[in-house]
């Protein structure tokens, strides 16, 4: 059964930011970010799929979909190119509400390590950051400012269905601010001339529970948030380079978080 | 002077790969990559910029290429636009001769850490890679396989401009394995389920020349590589991914080597 018309015309509108925030919804694409989708229970609200295309492996996971009452709907290779944001489309497609974005709902005091991401505006920094984050055990990530959108196309896909697994909220400074005081979390600022590295901040300053803070690359972060920092960590390199890209520094510093908590 | 057809023609085949190879030049846009081929030493053929559309910054820098007896050249606004790749442009573009690629004639005894990246087929990817090894000091790289055209547009722009500062081969295994057999290195393989983390390794298995070679997401290293290795080493992360993005594991790597070797 063809979609009509004006379920054609919402679906291609969740490729832009308007069309997502109009109507609370996000798209997936692709049998391995549908799988992760799935191992975190997130359901997708109706998953869309032209059987021409299909490989077995997104037969399978189709199978696990409507085992969970999910509406998959049959549609035509013509359709599925024309909502789906890739160039080779693996012929499926999921359509999901987007989570709530509001740090206090999402915060549990389960979360002992948070990400923060400062004006990380490239959509493919942000999502390899949001890996990263799951990866060392990061389970909420805040962010500000001029950051990208967590469930743009190319975030998702960056995060390699990260995204599924996180809490993430739309925060400001105050967030970061009230977590500091309430929920007795320390902040460690990347910083390009930072006061010592991360390895002997964790050492010479204990804490139960930590953030982890990072910048754009251009004006690294803001006064703000530096100021709320209990260190400015550095990630030594050689001179021969001006800063670490972006999603490295920040994954180098949670993975030594990691490492520390272990 | 505005630059003829012929000229415009072959500058605009220089943002295609078959271009670049014939020409064997590429292209390098913007006031900050400019300013790293500068600090390197590496002087473009020619430079065009279109005056109505630079900075100050970029002024300083045309100014430090006329010294260097590099010929800049003004064009329009508009032809700045057809031969530009980004949607932005800063009005400059270098156009570059492409080094060598061949190992044995890049090779050079004061390397004593080496990136060899296998099918990294994403442009961002092995540029942030790339970006990475000059800042943990892996003065060379050697690219296998699939991997991307390191002077692609892309590439270089990923890269921040460390694709000026590195020594960068289109090797084969046969490389990796003369390297290892005649320039005593040991080979570090990233591997998802490797034998021990690097920390570990870089302990347990001294050395005085050490590669470090990172895959593909999807595939990994292949075994040719992977049988050459002294050591599969994993980075520890929790069960809630698959696995790290490339370019954070190379670099995650490269890091723990260039720390240990301090």
């Amino acid at each position: 059964m063809p979609i009509t018309r004006t379920e054609l015309k919402n679906l291609r509108a969740l490729q832009t930011k308007k069309g997502r925030r109009e109507h609370m919804r996000f798209l997936a694409e692709g049998t391995r970010l549908l799988e992760e989708a799935a191992r975190f229970g997130m359901w997708p609200k109706i998953l869309y799929f032209a059987p021409a295309m299909i490989s077995e492996r997104a037969t399978a996971l189709i199978e696990r979909f409507r085992e969970a009452r999910v509406t998959c709907q049959e549609i035509q290779n013509r359709q599925m190119e024309q909502i789906a944001d890739t160039k080779t489309s693996q012929g499926l497609i999921g359509v999901f509400e987007t989570p709530a974005t509001d740090t206090e709902q999402l915060y549990h005091p389960k979360y002992r390590t948070i990400l923060v991401c400062e004006n990380i505006a490239d959509p493919g920094n942000l999502g390899t950051l949001l890996r990263s984050a799951l990866a060392f055990n990061f389970r909420m990530a805040l962010l500000l400012g001029r950051t990208a959108e967590p469930y743009a196309p190319k975030t998702v896909r960056a995060s390699a269905g990260a995204v599924f697994g996180l809490a993430l909220a739309e925060a400001g400074v105050d967030d970061v601010a009230r977590l500091i005081k309430e929920s007795a979390f320390t902040l460690l600022a990347a910083a390009v001339r930072g006061e010592m590295s991360a390895a002997r901040a964790l050492v010479d300053q204990p804490a139960e529970r930590r953030m982890v803070a990072v910048g754009s690359e251009a004006d690294g972060l803001s006064e703000a948030l530096l100021g709320m920092a209990s260190v400015r960590v550095r990630i030594d390199h050689s001179s021969d380079v001006d800063s670490l890209n972006a999603a490295i520094a920040g994954s180098i510093l949670m993975k030594e978080v990691y490492d520390f908590s272990r």
